[in-house]
């Protein structure tokens, strides 16, 4: 694919974070790769916030994305774990910033309509749609599968927008 | 001060971001320096994030704490604002983990207790409080008068443990 550029989509949270590349070159999709990054659960936030970082830097640094995209954070009523995944989402998304790439962020249910068609869509919904679309991509865990999902609406997004300048 | 140690404190937000170094050698306190961090209003959340990060990293290079301490963020009842100090403290607190720098939290009272002696202390009584401890600093802003003060409740944390541990 030599139009292609590579997005790398995030999923955060303070336990789990999971991340995807998949490669785009207009309307084709392929699977690059996927994982999910387990943080120390047992260290102190300072610590828990630097494994997330320094393993989404080495994703970046192993997968080269040109791109990357991460959900916007669902305010819940419980403050406290809004407060866990907005540390968690920061120490994320400043690894592709620090490497320079643009971060794009969409809401779950743009996510989901990009997907599924609607923007009420579960999770399981979703996951068999990342892998209809990326048949390759074997049958990632919940984490990886949002984040390979949150890749795939920045790609039909950024599609969409190329289109619509074209036009 | 051949025995002191220096102590980063950071009050950090998604618009300002205070900070302050002091030094301590058993109850003798020393100003070293103090500022604020304005993050870019109108960039891209991840563009603010890594301004923040990237100054609290100048910060360090260039005053070369032991030790950096950070107040604990009280979760209020609006998401969205506790959401963002989230991540503004996720990006200010990396820059001392990166630094393999040891980083304490402490509960907004503490704070207020270890300087004023009450954890119900206005702002106002803080600020005074840090200027006497400090003659040195001058008039410090509200940001980073609380940074100082943050950094002073770590100092005399530690010494307590100190006295604690040699009894």
């Amino acid at each position: 694919m030599p139009n292609a550029i590579r997005i790398l989509g995030l999923d955060p949270g303070l336990r789990r974070t999971g991340w995807g590349v998949v490669s785009a070159d207009g309307s084709r999709l392929a699977h690059v790769a996927h994982g999910v990054i387990a943080a120390p659960e047992a260290a102190p936030l300072s610590e828990r916030l630097l494994a997330i970082h320094q393993a989404v830097c080495a994703v970046i640094a192993r997968w080269a994305p040109d791109e990357a995209a991460i959900e916007e954070t669902f305010v819940t009523a419980n403050g406290s774990s809004t407060l866990k995944l907005g540390h968690a989402r920061a120490a994320a998304m400043l690894a592709p910033a620090a490497a320079g790439l643009p971060v794009a962020e969409y809401a779950a249910k743009v996510v989901k309509k990009a997907l599924v068609g609607t923007g009420a869509a579960d999770k399981g919904q979703v996951a068999f749609m990342v892998a209809r679309l990326l048949p390759t991509s074997g049958a990632p865990t919940a984490d990886a599968a949002d984040a390979l999902a949150v890749a795939i609406c920045h790609a039909s997004s950024r599609r969409a927008r190329a289109l619509g300048a074209a036009a």
